[in-house]
């Protein structure tokens, strides 16, 4: 895969500082490219790494191009445009249209003749997988669930019956979608299975890590709208409802019927309890716990300093004796606006 | 699926309020529910929805049946009563017995003609899986294991060998149970794996979420007991002992040794500490962190609150500064005292 | 498997204290050991327990030996001994070399004679597996990974393109290696993917968990050294370097481009910010939060205290106001050292 850089430019709507005839081979960091590499400045905090960089071309906004030692590519958004380049040389898995001559296929599912079902992939009855579609080696999908057009399971995935998938989506190794929801009733200490009745219902252009679980939902369905990014590691309960390009980090769970608005951006190992309403445009930072419902736009935190840990012991039984120490401190204040009073 | 009213309240053990002929066929939510739906009210939460519903009929509590402006079925516990009918209108994903063509089945395995063994499964040396036993497509059991009279793995699940699982199990995808306990001898900085022979011993009616994982003991079994409840991406550590009825919710982390009594309720995201022991009747709240023994029945928490990011960071510079600032309050109460019994 | 306890000690390098001819069957705990059975004295908290042990033979120190009531081996480092000694107890589970028929491997595969390729395994274009090598039932290893001598992949496992495990790995069920980094470059509220261009490099003798996750890097490649052991539910994303003979504990998630140096320890449900440094040596305690780069060797923690549910929501509400009450008290500080200078 070799391109000029002014056929980059072309293919991804930005402007040429240099030479277009130089050929481009392949991408690196700003700090490790060397000569055919193009790599690209989108955070400030690395443009003093750019007069150093050995790279035949640099990504990067108008207002660094003169300061640029090389070619580049000025750009609007440059990590955009270095999205769009690295897109030209990521190496892709060729899988073959066609259902795998290992593959278990239920004789009522309808597969595209252009999807690919792999290795040992496993289908159920009623399944049904779209043109363009690739079910990875070992995946299981179980019966009536609908995979969309270019939608790919990479390998190992699971999806429940009934679970329905839009367009390229790209679910990543280990992941499960569809289990049942964590729902019980209690009969005099013992606890009862409550059949979880709901589907999972995931919108187009959907990328969910490796590992991840999306549960079912109990009654209605849970909800992945459009352009949603889950990292790996994650778990959604049942009915919680994710709205469109929200993106949520690795390790965060998010409890029974949680609703997450749209575009927003919650960290990695992040709790949200259940039964509440986070709305549009949030950001949650990362290890934060999410006890009640965010009615209005913003970044929100919470956690604890990390310190030495024979300093936190000291601070840590402090925390337990806030609320005393709050009283104390105020009737302090009393008695010290009396004592002025009297003098 | 289509029951009468009557027809339900006798399955169930309840009460009709209304006409027992109104014919169900299906469930929804108390909001949702539409004709030839029932529904229930469990949490008086949602009462003032009762009055607005369109469902045929809702489950309910004696005291709200007089206000139900619907056909009724009136139970002691109408949660309870909810996963009865629940289960009603499953839909069951039938395994016909027997072993599939691509399954790999060990010679010595003794499988019970009436269970399933799905597509791709594969049974190491001298597993035994009992009647009404179904393993599903893509799981592995390891050599040695023995999974109990109607216990389902869903798909891609591991079982390591001589992990002993009882009757009416229902493990989901992905989950892997027996694999070794985190165990290293430090050699002069290099750590040295600790062989991990103990197994994992898992009662009757266990239910096991997604992506979770299950070690085997050190020397001894992990246990968890009849009852037990796991949602997904939970990690349960070597020599961990559930007892029974307890109900665990999902990405909480249990480290080794720590031994958690029966009927205990934990919620979502919660550390607990190894060599730890929580006793009976004992509720964790979801993101707590349990460093210390609990030895008293009752609810638990910790946690800290979430903040627009730029209160936190005050905030949480001072978490930092707590032992101080209680030595300071202290010594200011002392001054104040001195100052007046001096005036 | 049966040993004198004489042969124990010339394998172990370790001193018969007592009977050389003593029989060793098994292992038990200090508490649980039986006649047969070998147990350890490694942690002194439990010294008082070795008085009234029942056991064979106990592993222990120097210092232990004149108190022990039975036979002993003694060495310098008991947890060690009893590592190796476990070893020779552990059940080997045989995989036969060659491979399983049922196994998917494709053409251009470089299986060495004496691997061993598992029942329902596939393996891509190119995909090179070292002598001893395993690759367990339905893992499934995609195009151009290269598997060391020795390495074992337990079963459904997932290694991604281009990954490269050393020698003697363990990788644990359902584990997923090289998958994309979460990366995603924003186009007016869209997330459009940045191809993942990076590897995962993972050197020798390192064990990984099972359920853990371990992302490719974007550009650059993410790093495990030598000796490194991660447990389960971990989630390491892309570019992230862990240094040699670091030990992580379960449910840790550590960001991108987090640099963990040597022979650190991070406990279970630890958060590491991205872009950070642990310098080598660093022990993090449980359910930590890492935010800032760790400069100086030490033990580090961060976490708040669990308490009752009553008083712990009372200590919550105050955490928002710690920082008016530090000012609060330096006011305070203040009116008083002014009112007692006027007194």
């Amino acid at each position: 895969m070799r391109y000029s850089l002014g056929e980059l430019a072309e293919r991804t709507g930005t402007r040429v500082h240099g030479d277009p005839a130089c050929v481009i081979e392949g991408v690196g960091t700003l700090h490790g490219a060397g000569p055919g590499q193009i790599t690209f400045l989108a955070n400030p905090r690395y443009k003093r790494q750019l007069g150093e960089t050995r790279a035949a071309a640099v990504i990067l906004g108008e207002q660094e191009a003169d300061a640029c030692p090389c070619n580049a590519l000025v750009s609007r958004n440059p990590h955009l445009t270095y999205a769009h380049v690295a897109a030209l040389f990521a190496r892709e898995i060729a899988m073959a249209p066609g259902v795998h001559p290992t593959a278990v296929v239920d004789p009522t599912c309808r597969v595209h003749p252009a999807a690919s079902i792999g290795a040992h992939a496993v289908l159920g009855a009623n399944v049904v997988v779209e043109a363009g579609a690739v079910i990875g080696p070992c995946c299981v999908v179980l019966d009536g669930s609908h995979i969309g057009e270019d939608s790919r399971l990479v390998a190992n995935v699971t999806v429940y019956a009934d679970t329905v998938i839009g367009r390229r989506a790209l679910i990543h190794a280990g992941t499960v979608i569809g289990g049942d929801g964590f729902g019980f009733a209690n009969d005099a200490g013992v606890w009862i299975k409550v059949a979880q009745l709901g589907r999972v219902r995931i919108g187009d252009d959907v990328e969910i890590g490796a590992c991840t679980t999306v549960d079912r939902g109990a009654i209605d369905d849970t909800v992945i709208e459009d352009g949603v990014k889950l990292d790996n590691q994650i778990q959604v309960a049942h009915n919680v409802h994710i709205g469109k390009h929200t993106i949520i980090a690795g390790c965060t769970g998010i409890a029974g019927s949680a609703h997450i608005g749209s575009r927003c951006a919650i960290g990695g190992g992040v709790g949200v309890t259940g039964h509440i309403e986070i709305t549009d445009g949030v950001t949650v930072t990362g290890t934060s716990f999410v006890s009640q419902s965010i009615k209005t736009p913003g970044v929100y935190s919470s956690g604890v300093p990390l310190e030495p840990t024979e300093h936190w012991h000291k601070n840590f039984v402090r925390m337990k004796q806030l609320d005393e120490m709050a009283r104390r401190l105020k009737s302090l204040e009393k008695e010290l606006q009396e004592l002025k009073q009297k003098g």
